[in-house]
């Protein structure tokens, strides 16, 4: 008989996005004549920076002339682009990243979520709360979790997120394996500081453990202080895994293309205590269950870090910054506590009543979609997380109709 | 501590098609001056169809422009080049396959090694031997093959596929829960009956059974007597899920666009006997851990289905068989026993010594690249399955330069 995997039946109802989803499809349908904002899911909406759809032309025409024609490609990627990501986003900031360990793919989500398969099934799991739910339940499928209860998995560690710590944790009371951090923060819009990030490397240092490292916000980090990547802090080679991707800098989220590096350095253990090289079994991994790239976007990706490229991205940064501000600044004069927004594309609000309450008044009120922040875990209860991507026009006219909701 | 998943440990050296690389690799570093002319791993060499480029151009440019631009597309695909697979792949030949079961990915090996995530670490899984090395390495690494010994691995069950039965296995004589079939087969090129098929069906249901159908090639089929897709066969949506691929059918190995159809009939089991739909479970699975194939991508595969398309995907077809018909003629010729090539595009030859021997006196005397058929199993030994995919012209010296070493 062929057996489902049980630990999918542990999963806590549908994917917050998708419910969403649900809510969203069912007001329309109740209130067809009712426009609506979406300021929920953190999708973009300028289009594609000019240099990009250049670069995605030439390639496509290239694939429709056999002498110019590419099948199947690198597993890991192309080298250009590998090459480009080494030099201008880690070696131009000191960190002595080389283009072998660069894995380019589809989606920050497919890596996030695939690269627990390397690990032993009972490692202990720390996740942030709020937490970026995949981080979770790409575990849980893989039986981590332990059983659900309490509106927690037992099996899991929580890192508390919470306005009392700035949204930055505090390392575990209790020894964990592997350890998933995202900064600027998804869904607090919070940063962390070289100082506090240090902390985590030196705890994965002294108890081999393993930080993945969730950098896909990291191009709206203004801050030059702030660290964009963990491989600015010496050691974090040895102990950390990096996920970027290009769909929130560069408007990518149709397009399709991230990356992942895996240091060389960077060993997981065997249970007797032998070192196995990281890098080895991703490469293994990929080229197993992974084909690449399609190759015109791998070269829409390239442009990304051509001079036109990057001033284009620049510009595009600039606008959902500037949203990004506005609603941080608006919803803090009508009284709420905000996060975020001053070096990420998300606004953590704290909402005064229950987090779907929040939501439902919103969409039914204003028209607004914003994401619920229980849907992050405990810790989210009580706040919203409001996006910056959307065009100036919609951003205004949806304040404009939340401060009507809230004056 | 990071612990490893010591199935990963298990693997047996590197990935076929990396080592074949890797020799190549090598010949050229000592043989630069000698062309290699490659009739080894199955990729395509033909342009890609005019349709699908200038669909490409098409929504490359609508990225660019914000009133058109898209951002996350629906996991699962966009509707309409579902719907377009429905009709034309299935419908058309009466198999009653709904969009809503096909589910678009960016390639067939990515589907079909991460499908098994959906099983219990502890099911049976029968493989056909000679075998596409993905279907065992993603079920070693997930843990249900046991150790390596003697050429096999002990938790498998392996379905010989001889000349003594066509190249198409005897129902296995012990139970098995998860089953791998691949018609028109790679690597052997064998294709499968209507009744042979059934056969299968009617075995899956009786031991609540899954078939994983892997019909990437079907497009190669010129028999109209041969089924192409198992829905074919009555009663199939309950025990099989088919995986399909653009790479073959219209030379998409480099732009990547495949998809898996999972009817909603078909249902998996607790250990306890409750029924769990297998559509739900992908569903889920597709949505937590991958965010969609690229819109300008999903744009030219659904050019496939127009009518310039249909026509260009059928020129692209009848050049390959042109090549596999003259393989299969020469070989034959020569005096080496051959299998497919009439309805697929691989030729399975008995080389009358070891695999790798075989691949080494063809690549040092005539420069020409197969695939050694021992990579693909124990019963591949003294095989090599050599492919169609490359020019006329290429083919044509390929074999002249053949024939010279066995003249």
């Amino acid at each position: 008989m062929i057996r489902v995997n049980e630990n999918y039946l542990k999963l806590q109802s549908s994917y917050l996005f998708s419910e969403i989803s649900k809510r969203i499809t069912a007001f329309r349908e109740s209130h067809p004549e009712r426009e609506i904002i979406k300021l929920g899911i953190g999708d973009v909406t300028c289009a594609l920076p000019a240099a990009c759809v250049a670069a995605f032309h030439a390639a496509a025409t290239e694939m429709g002339d056999e002498r110019t024609f590419r099948g199947y490609g690198p597993e890991q990627g192309y080298e250009f682009l590998r090459e480009k990501i080494a030099v201008h986003d880690y070696k131009e900031r000191g960190a002595e990243i080389e283009a072998g360990e660069i894995f380019i793919s589809d989606g920050a989500k497919c890596d996030v979520g695939n690269i627990q398969e390397l690990f032993a099934e009972d490692v202990i799991v720390a996740v942030p709360d709020p937490v970026y739910p995949v981080y979770v339940d790409t575990n849980v499928m893989a039986g981590r979790s332990g059983d659900w209860q309490d509106a927690s998995y037992r099996g899991l560690v929580y890192l508390k997120s919470t306005e009392h710590n700035n949204y930055v944790p505090e390392l575990p009371e209790t020894k964990v394996d592997l350890i998933y951090l995202c900064f600027p923060n998804n869904p607090t819009g919070a940063t962390i500081s070289r100082e506090k990030l240090r902390e985590w490397v030196t705890y994965a240092q002294k108890n081999n453990a393993l930080i993945i490292y969730d950098a896909a916000y990291e191009a709206f980090i203004k801050d030059e202080t702030l660290p964009r990547s963990i491989f600015e802090i010496q050691g974090a080679k040895e102990v950390a895994v990096e996920i970027r991707s290009f769909s929130k800098t560069a408007g990518f989220t149709g397009t399709r293309c991230a990356y992942t590096v895996v240091p060389e350095a960077c060993n997981v253990y065997t249970r007797s205590g032998t070192a196995v090289p990281l890098h080895t079994l991703w490469l293994r991994r990929q080229t197993t269950k992974f084909n690449g790239v399609s190759y015109p976007v791998q070269r829409a990706a390239e442009a990304v870090f051509s001079a036109e490229g990057k001033k284009q991205v620049k510009d595009l940064i600039d606008y959902y910054m500037h949203n990004a501000g506005l609603i941080r600044k608006r919803f803090s004069e009508m009284g709420f506590l905000c996060t975020g927004g001053d070096n990420s594309p998300y606004i953590w609000i704290q909402a005064k009543m229950a987090s779907w309450d929040f939501f439902n008044l919103l969409l039914e009120k204003a028209g607004v979609v914003c994401t619920p922040g229980s849907g992050f875990g405990k810790c989210g209860e009580g706040y919203v997380r409001i996006s910056a991507f959307n065009s100036h026009e919609n951003v205004e006219k949806a304040l404009h109709k939340i401060s009507d909701v809230f004056r």
